[in-house]
């Protein structure tokens, strides 16, 4: 079935794209925004059953397009194709790439996560900008995380921009929201012990043992650590820091810790 | 003296702010922009000697700016209130605090860095953004590296971004632009060995010495190092990878090998 064509920037699923950027709306569509080449890709290598698919050959940057849509397409996404001033109303990009996907939203839970024997799990803490919890789930990724927990969130995981900075990520990397106590007795049931970075820690963290089942609790950006989770992890650590004393944001602090993890890990 | 009051948009101070934004002016008037309380504080706990100091009262967030502004006339800088319009036009933040600074800009050669016995330095090869430059300048600062040298810079110093994204540690850690013939010379005379991060190398950074005169050598975001650090480099190494291949950019992976080799440098 050839494309529908969309060229008003009045026509109402135009409008309804545009209106996705909202936390609101997206719930009550049960959908979420996926924009980009690579962003897409990754939905349809994860079997995510892409709903709509708008395109805009204008603003086409290589030459795999065509295949990545009829991927899509045969993957049972409905194709819309924009005029180059309709796809710049729907983009949220400063810099589109013709490729927009609706996407349906899902939930996790704490018992749909399956884990291996030592799990390696990161757990964070109402974190308020998209962009460090995008780039959070890269981390987490790129460290091989099992699964990513985010507590008590101020941030909506289906925001375009977490879909944008987590470069996809948020496909891959297994990830659950709930309150802040459910997952600590569901982590004490697991046995697996938790770790805490804060600046108030006197231990390094790259002096405990971050080895077996282990979950890396990181705080807000601008609150840090909740009293709940300082005062019920097992191990609080603090990284070491030279300099200005606010070098090291949430997401930066996340990956040295996730890193001292793999590294001890893998030398066992 | 009463500082010069400026409400009208066509003020030339204020067309001139505007340009500063752009490489080419910036240079020819020898300044740059610094935006922000925390930027501007941080240039004058530096000794910076800022030239002029735009404030706005209506953007003002808190209540400790007009001590900053009496500190900057008190170090020279000639002070502009501007209208809440006015300032609105000059700053480049998305949300301004009222505060924008012009500072000189400077020029540090390699003989004018003071290293001590074990320098522990960051090479840079032409990083293109300049949100990657400024983090990674956090990074350095966060990780105590002795400085900074970009070499074949493609992005500004003095870029805006750079002075935001650093937070202001553009002006506390001692950087270095210079072309990379020379600071390989000047490495190689100084005895500081090169450990340059590709994911060609089969060494994995952790399992290498990182003591010692030492610096990390990065390539750019899109094409990775050089084929000119990748023969000249001492030890090329690799950070293991899960999840997708592109997870870790320039920046993670330079904080991850920072991080690696302050741990390696304590544990002496």
């Amino acid at each position: 079935m050839p494309p529908e064509r969309i060229t008003s920037l009045q026509n109402p699923r135009v409008k309804q794209l545009v209106k996705l950027r909202d936390r609101r709306p997206r719930d009550e569509a049960g959908v979420f925004l996926v924009e980009g080449y690579r962003e897409v890709r990754r939905a349809l290598e994860k079997k995510v059953a892409l709903q709509e698919l708008y395109f805009a050959p204008d603003w086409f940057l290589g030459e795999n397009e065509p295949a990545l849509i009829a991927e899509a397409e045969a993957a049972g996404a409905r194709l819309f194709e924009l005029s180059k001033d309709a796809f710049a109303k729907v983009a949220y990009r400063e810099r589109p790439d013709g490729l927009l996907a609706v996407a349906p939203q899902w939930r996790r839970a704490l018992s749909d996560l399956v884990l291996p024997p030592e799990p390696f799990l990161l757990v964070v803490e109402a974190i308020e900008k998209p962009g460090n919890l995008g780039t959070i789930l890269r981390s987490a990724d790129a460290a091989g995380c099992h699964a990513v927990i985010v507590c008590d969130p101020v941030t909506d995981i289906f925001n375009p921009n977490v879909v944008r900075a987590s470069t996809g990520v948020l496909f891959s990397v297994p990830l659950v929201v709930e309150e802040s106590a459910n997952v600590l007795q569901w982590l004490r049931e697991k046995g697996v012990k938790t770790v805490a970075t804060t600046p108030s820690a006197t231990a390094p963290y790259s002096d405990t043992d971050l080895r077996g089942p282990m979950a890396v609790i990181m705080g807000s950006e601008q609150y840090g650590l909740s009293e709940f989770w300082l005062k019920n992890s097992d191990f609080p650590v603090r990284i070491p820091m030279a300099g200005q004393a606010d070098s090291l944001n949430v997401a930066m602090a996340t990956i040295i810790t996730l890193f001292e993890a793999v590294r001890q890990r893998a030398a066992r």
